[in-house]
């Protein structure tokens, strides 16, 4: 089995090529600024990981992991439009660079370009292979659209945000790892297991994120802390305060979302730790993490085939706490 | 053969159904909303055509035609964001209705649910329509955004239009045909003539447009005159106007074109009438029907099977002039 660095260096010999015409370079030249702002590639691995775990890494696999990295960077570049921010990755994003409507284009070819790398691969199991890829891109969709929703709704239950975080972040990593695995012959429960422990590692890395925001170590976390509270994100801990906090706490928090004073972030951190959220944001990604891992275990493969893939789990879960 | 009516119900009878799921409704009713809007339908009919005129019409051709129609419904909710219209077919736009982040997304998964169509076909030709699909929708991206580049460039020769507008308009036309060919199994020299007679009836049928929004009779053709000119749209008779008219029209124009006097439509269609615009035009548009026409003859199948793409033809130029 290759490792995490082994499999990065194999996708990116494939990958560091120019995936557009030249021309017109005014529709061209800013999906190819786009890719190069760099990335993890994280589901083009997930993808090649998927493959391995069943059989030797085929050929399709590159094309394949290269359209779910292509199809992952036009969510991108859609949801910076949506969201207007004018950041990513420290640089201009396109529609702040290009103007919004060769952004919008340029998201729209680079799906297009995504579904012609679909095309290349020559396998019996394309068919479902492309079922799963376009389910996947409308759950994305949909989750995009329920969390601008959520933005003007006034009470979001814990549930709905996980329904939304799930469809939004975790199935296209899910589906990456599952795509790989139907390449490489899997069968459906299998890929079932393969799916939900994606799905799950998914949420877990989320929760994980939302409470590193508040309470990481700044040095190792590399972004400011209180980010999301600044921005008045909806995070899991934001969301589990307004449910459980008491009355005072919840009048409090409101009060806060509604300001930008120069003392919320300590003032959110300090109602949270009061209410436990800490506590119970560890325990819920821990939760989650153990599900990945059951259902990790229970593929009907041996043991030395999923080193990689708990290589990659721990990986994602390896930031501090 | 069937008629272009009975291939209308035929086709209208597969596609009034709903294509999206219910929940989030939020993303899926504006896209039902457009679909509901109407329109002509004719992309989805030039599949059937081009299936039927080698063979009978397969039940996958359904599936294809609908995948056509709903990419076409892709282009104009996205192309109407970029060009703030706020109205199609007398309706508000979708992003005028639903707002512009709204209008993005339900573009975005129209387009997947379009590739999802394509995936329920099971025919021995589908990676090579599926190549056409991907090549004709990249084409008409580069098309609207080379239209949008036009936009702020002083002087676009009438090649370079040409080029634009068959991108924009006329590579659909022709690739539904020639999807529905290969469906049919066609050889690729029928499928190229069949490609080109669509492409030729595509510019001629522009042509026609354009010329009627400047010289047809309001009552015939349904919409104001002159609506172009008030635009300052780029058409085919502005741009030879520009490229052959006399110095002194040629100021003329450009001076027109940066106001918005009353007579505006006036004076520029005196202009287009002293240059000889309006006579070039029918010329220039019976040139292109004639290479359709020939390309049509150059098909080697039976003359009889030809009779619905020649019905097509009459029902597209037909129109006054």
């Amino acid at each position: 089995m290759h490792t995490l660095t082994a499999l990065q260096e194999k996708f990116e010999a494939y990958f560091d090529r120019r995936h557009f015409p030249a021309h017109p370079s005014t529709l061209y030249d800013p999906t190819t600024y786009f890719l190069g702002l760099g990335g993890k590639r994280i589901r083009p691995l997930m993808c090649l990981m998927g493959n391995e775990l069943f059989d030797e890494i085929l050929p399709d696999a590159y094309p394949l992991a290269t359209a779910i990295e292509l199809f992952h960077n036009f969510t991108l570049i859609h949801d910076d439009i949506m969201d207007k921010a004018p950041l990513r990755r420290g640089k201009p994003t396109v529609h702040a660079k290009y103007g919004e409507p060769t952004a919008l284009l340029g998201g729209d070819v680079m799906l297009v370009v995504a579904y012609d790398y679909l095309n290349r691969i020559d396998s019996p199991h394309i068919r479902r292979i492309m079922h799963r890829f376009n389910r996947t891109a409308m759950e994305v969709c949909e989750g995009q659209q329920l969390d601008m929703d959520f933005e003007t709704q006034d009470s979001i239950s814990l549930d709905e945000y996980i329904h939304m975080i799930g469809l939004k972040t975790s199935v296209l990593l899910a589906a990456s790892l599952e795509m790989g695995a139907m390449l490489g012959g899997a069968g459906e429960a299998n890929c079932n297991h393969l799916y939900q422990f994606g799905k799950k590692l998914g949420i877990a890395f989320q929760i994980q994120d939302d409470y590193l925001d508040a309470f990481g170590d700044p040095e190792k976390f590399g972004k400011q802390i209180g980010g999301d509270i600044m921005a008045n994100k909806k995070t899991f801990l934001m969301i589990h305060a307004l449910e459980m906090a008491d009355a005072d706490s919840v009048a409090e928090l409101r009060r806060l979302i509604s300001t930008n004073e120069s003392d919320k972030v300590e003032k959110v951190l300090a109602i949270f730790r009061k209410s436990g959220v800490d506590a119970w944001a560890l325990e819920l990604k821990q939760r989650y993490v153990e599900e990945a891992a059951r259902h990790l275990e229970d593929i009907a493969v041996t043991q030395t085939r999923k080193s990689t893939l708990k290589e990659l789990m721990h990986y994602l879960i390896q930031r501090d706490r």
